[in-house]
């Protein structure tokens, strides 16, 4: 029988709030099983830009990293966020691992190409290393991504998190029964936007079409779904989006994905 | 018969130079054997700290590192110059993987203790993972250490790089037949400091003493030195010192360091 393994995402809110963070990290010790954590940096990126006159260009909500915001990419996410939650999660006696895309070649992927945007250095996964991801975790290390990925060919890649998050799912799907946490600010899915406690607990891909045929899921929670439906379809078991308390197995109120 | 491993430093002058940066990784990329990098960080911590308004104080050329420096220290060695690094020998197909201390719990240390002078986050090297490391090394994986130890208590500690580089040749000496480089600006230990070419291509412990007698060890080289011989004392094989050619096989203008 396959061994489990969690795949836990935290969003930049998270990152940004050292108190939410110490909370998150907590929880996320304690989870039982292997596991490996993929982090954003969210705001703090943009706050690092800002000190040192580089304007932060955003389309669509999306980053435009040129040359000098792939280094404050680098500088922030890949140095600040991820040592000071291996440091802080050696504390908590999880022997952790920071790892960006390019250490061990775990993230293989290639600069998007440009059409209508020029989002610059920002890159779409190829594939993932999960051959060294289970060496690592075979040797009981956690691993704890940063949101860069590499092309090969010496280029640090600005990636997104839940995109990180999910191609990991999916390449160790084969090798682990796989659950993929996205965890953020609100308890899961919502029916009502305004009301915390209108979480829908289930969600399966009839329901998904209902919901988004409805308007239910828009914005931000778009790619999201979209991202957890990509890795149900290839083979990852379960994907769950809530805040903290969902790590906690004592709560349940929180959306289970399935297909 | 153990195998052999190489440990190679490289200081701040190199990792600041991109020209300089790339040909020094292309040598270090064809030494063959196994080997782990460890670098400095030099002026670029200095730099952006000027940039964010974060004074660097210095107390006979050593950091004090105060909370928003070890910050910064952070952002630019265990980030930027590491995972750059990373993805240039990955270009050059050296399976690389960038650590500070606190990954894996590679090099463990406390807070210096405040005597005369409070140097701040500044790490002591308590012990260097050495079980991690050959784990890593055996499935082909080359460690690049930035200069970051921590305290197994949630804190990042900045380290001395040259120190770093000399623990780990002896946590590592046990499993492996040993040699360190330090790879600097200079060619060797020079008889006299305004010739390049007065390399002592050879110094043991009685070459050592005399020329600390006679003064030709002076300044920044004396606690490369000290180092040195500190690990020849630990049971590491051999220690070379000089500038990138060094570690070519073709040439054998270097400083070779033994009992």
């Amino acid at each position: 029988m396959k061994e489990k393994l969690s795949i836990v995402k935290i969003g930049g809110n998270v990152i940004e709030d050292e108190k939410a963070l110490a909370i998150f990290l907590t929880a996320f010790s304690k989870l039982e099983g292997l596991k490996i954590l993929v982090h954003g940096g969210g705001k703090l990126a943009t706050q690092l830009a800002t000190k040192l006159g580089v304007e932060s260009k955003m389309i669509d909500g999306r980053r435009i990293t040129d040359a000098e915001t792939v280094d404050i990419i680098t500088m922030v996410y890949g140095g600040l966020a991820n040592k000071k939650i291996v440091a802080q999660l050696q504390a908590k006696k999880i022997n952790a691992i920071g790892l960006s895309g390019a250490d061990g070649n775990s993230i293989q992927a290639h600069k998007r190409p440009v059409k209508e945007i020029d989002y610059g250095f920002v890159g779409d996964i190829d594939g993932v290393n999960s051959e060294l991801l289970s060496n690592l975790l075979s040797i009981n290390l956690t691993p704890i991504f940063c949101a860069i990925s590499h092309d090969g060919d010496g280029q640090l890649l600005n990636t997104n998190a839940d995109t990180i998050a999910s191609e990991i799912a999916i390449g160790m799907a084969s090798l682990y029964k796989t659950t993929l946490y996205y965890c953020f600010e609100k308890k899961g899915v919502l029916l009502d936007i305004t009301d915390d406690n209108s979480v829908v607990k289930n969600i399966n891909t009839t329901k998904y079409n209902e919901l988004l045929s409805e308007g239910v899921i828009a914005d931000g929670m778009l790619p999201k779904l979209h991202n957890s439906f990509h890795a149900l379809n290839n083979t990852v078991e379960k994907v769950c989006l809530g805040d903290v308390t969902m790590l906690d197995k004592n709560t349940e109120f929180f959306t289970t994905l399935t297909l």
